[in-house]
């Protein structure tokens, strides 16, 4: 039988996913056949409709409907306290903790020799653009006590490749609050145990970085 | 910040799709917007177009652009040998290697009780009529040399429900012969080592079905 060329079509885009190979392609597309005829035509077109309706925020890289993202363009979002993330996903994965009220700064990735991403594959610039901006109005505001305050925090992931990039930005932001004679207060979310998980079954070293991360209470 | 509606809406769809949570499904539309303008239209097209051109065989239930599919329209294949598979992508499988000369019946699963999943949820009704017009036509074909006979080859998975579902077929395809006083040849796709595989890393199972299914050469 000739294979039919709509089908083999339809799984070499779903193949172009991530995580999904010809198998699952075509396991995916099965699934969608046997759905009632509505479905195929909602995936589709809520597919071409993010496509067309979103972006990428011109200033933090987070998902936005126009230029300036929802947390970029709200005026009671603290711009003094920014958040690094690795990716935009990152950023929706901390907006549901619904608690932090600064902005955001999405790299576009993490530091990673090995798939030949270096820091200018990363959005370093444009965050030390942002952080000068955060600077000259933080000083703007701050003029009768004096103090110029930024809180960087970084936020990605404990894996090696988000370590270093941790401990890159860590020397990259250092170095440009000594040339500005700014104060950056720079701080790494924390290692430890998730909520709700129970310390006999943690590995080692989520143990070790738990009992090093102690807080006094 | 307010979630972005038409990102929810992506999420929503993709993660009907099977083995697609929240957290993939979030995955999956990132990387959509990440590739060119062109993936996400690329996408949407081919899912609509197969869902728009392409339907299930009135015949065999396998993938098909008309009433028909290409094995059952096709005048070069044997029709008196007929192999049964649980689902249509079986069929596609199968038709890879290119070397079955027969047509197929997909069940459109397999036997499973405690999904609900009976003799009466599967295509059982349609398989034997497609037995009876195959007996039919063998006897006008073979009517100098007198032989009537199907072949049916039960090709559902080695695991429970497929195994099942292979002794059920036996059963009604037996009585079935017994009532229309045809010959059945009646087979199961082989158990043993896939190719290429070794037996020192093969599992037990495996090991005893392919002793036990040898073959005189």
């Amino acid at each position: 039988m000739p294979r039919l060329k709509v089908f083999d079509d339809c799984i070499n885009e779903l193949s172009r996913l991530p995580g999904v190979g010809r198998k699952t392609a075509t396991r995916l597309a099965m699934h969608i056949l046997r759905q009632d005829n509505t479905y195929a035509t909602r995936l589709s077109n809520s597919i071409q409709a993010l496509k067309d309706r979103t972006r990428f925020c011109d200033l933090c890289g987070g998902l936005a409907e126009s230029s300036l993202c929802g947390v970029c363009s709200d005026p009671y979002r603290q711009k003094q306290t920014i958040c690094i993330v690795a990716d935009a996903q990152d950023i929706l994965a901390i907006e549901q903790t619904a608690r932090f009220r600064g902005v955001y700064h999405a790299l576009g990735g993490t530091l990673s020799p090995m798939d030949g991403i270096g820091p200018e594959e990363l959005r370093m610039d444009e965050l030390l653009d942002r952080i000068r901006v955060s600077l000259a109005s933080s000083e703007l505001s701050a003029s009768s006590s004096g103090k110029v305050e930024v809180e960087i925090i970084i936020a990605t992931n404990h894996d090696i490749e988000g370590d270093t990039t941790a401990l890159y930005l860590q020397r990259i932001l250092r170095e440009f609050a000594h040339n500005e004679g700014a104060t950056i207060h720079i701080s790494r979310i924390a290692s430890g145990l998730p909520a709700g998980s129970h310390i006999e079954y943690a590995d080692e070293l989520t143990i070790f970085k738990a009992m090093e991360g102690r807080r006094r209470v």
